[in-house]
């Protein structure tokens, strides 16, 4: 058995996310079914999340339905003696054409994608001119009046550091620790597009969008930057913007030491 | 009655082409009964191809289905007073994300879209790379082995000047002339696409998709570059290359004087 490590691209527009679940197209699925084939294991999806899977592809987190990749990474362990190179062409020939693998490497045997991340890279885009992009419409989030692009920077500052994040997470029952260090919240406005680049040591469900969402309301003067403290304070869900779209949302980086 | 000019992007994936046809999904199609419905106009499709359209939507040429556009120019005259960016807006709002008009403005009453081009200019995309881009595979041709781009480059030369391009031309009953000029035809690589960009005064039903197959044989080593001038002479389609998919070309340009 040999580590593999992948580095995975994938519009996510028709997949109910990266894990693999009962009935549904997924992308963990996809590459795992694939691997399976290429390996003469077995090639029916409800294999691999059964008790005993064939092969466990491990992604560094999930994605929720409808978001991007350009940078997931996953690890896998394989009995093969088969080159990187090899896996990755096999791979990209017979995966759909909204999945690709950018490059496979030999990993470490001990090197596992989830619990080895040091942090993460999201980015957001929204685009808020008047001629919306038609070829890559799948991937921003089209608002019709234009941001206050300088007032969500400012914004963002708040952001920054360590802190209870529970007012932006999804799952009200989460009984981990909802602490966590955000180290970069960057919003920038290029022509018509508005893009918010964040990296952190990991995110809670939801927790990029609805920091998207809330600053989008601060783009729109309905909170103010000054405001931030106090919704983080909150730790309640509610004090928070809405969740923004799945389609704006890209993974670009997971981080190693 | 005001004349007014369009200049429109399409992402031409789900649509039979530009032209407006019975029973069809088209560009042209939907911008006239989208301006239709803001003149409070007839809303049926079908109107508008009859014999007496309540409108009519003069775009600079056909596109072929499946082919996409990022400058296409029409031209209609339309019984309102409404300022160019309300109809830009109007249109925006209600077309289908994959259309967009960038903008509109007066013309004078004798500007005919079709009439009046002077030259248009069209890009064909390859990527013949080992990791095929997933967020744009809609907008280009994907090729398994790497071409020569040098060979192509060269073969492009011979392209130049005014010919008669009948080996270049679908139509096999054309009984217009197929003579043609073309300005300008560049060949580029930059890592794995191969960009082929032509201009000139017009082009032949599919002339830029064989043009392109042409050049991806020459790419192959299967035709040589010297070998174009005789295709040209044959003015047989069967001398020409394989007509290249529709997903490829784009439509970047069209000029008046």
């Amino acid at each position: 058995m040999k580590n593999y490590r992948l580095l995975i691209t994938y519009d996510g527009t028709r997949y109910k996310g990266w894990e693999h679940q009962p009935g549904a197209e997924t992308v963990q699925g996809k590459i795992e079914v694939c691997l399976g084939r290429m390996l003469g294991l077995s090639a029916s999806p409800e294999d691999y999340f059964g008790a005993n899977p064939p092969i466990e592809l491990i992604g560094s987190g999930r994605t929720d339905a409808g978001v991007h990749a350009k940078g997931m990474v996953a690890s896998v362990k394989l009995p093969t003696e088969q080159s990187p190179d090899t896996i990755r062409d096999y791979l990209n020939h017979y995966l759909p054409d909204d999945i690709a693998i950018r490059e496979v490497r030999e990993a470490s045997d001990r090197f596992h994608a989830r619990y080895n991340t040091t942090g993460k890279t999201y980015e957001y885009t929204i685009f808020d001119g008047p001629v919306k992009p038609v070829f890559i419409r799948k991937y921003y989030t089209a608002l019709d009046e234009p941001l206050d692009a300088d007032r969500m920077a400012e914004a963002a500052e708040y952001f920054v550091g360590e802190h209870d994040f529970k007012s932006f997470c999804t799952n009200p029952k989460m009984k981990k620790s909802t602490v966590r260090r955000i180290d970069n919240l960057a919003v920038r406005r290029n022509k018509g597009y508005v893009t918010i680049t964040v990296s952190g040591s990991g995110f809670l469900q939801n927790m990029v969008r609805i920091i998207a969402g809330t600053l989008i309301e601060v783009g729109y003067g309905r909170i103010e930057p000054s405001d931030i403290p106090s919704i983080i304070e909150a730790k309640d869900r509610t004090a928070a913007g809405p969740t923004a779209p799945a389609k704006g949302l890209c993974l670009l980086a997971v981080n190693y030491d």
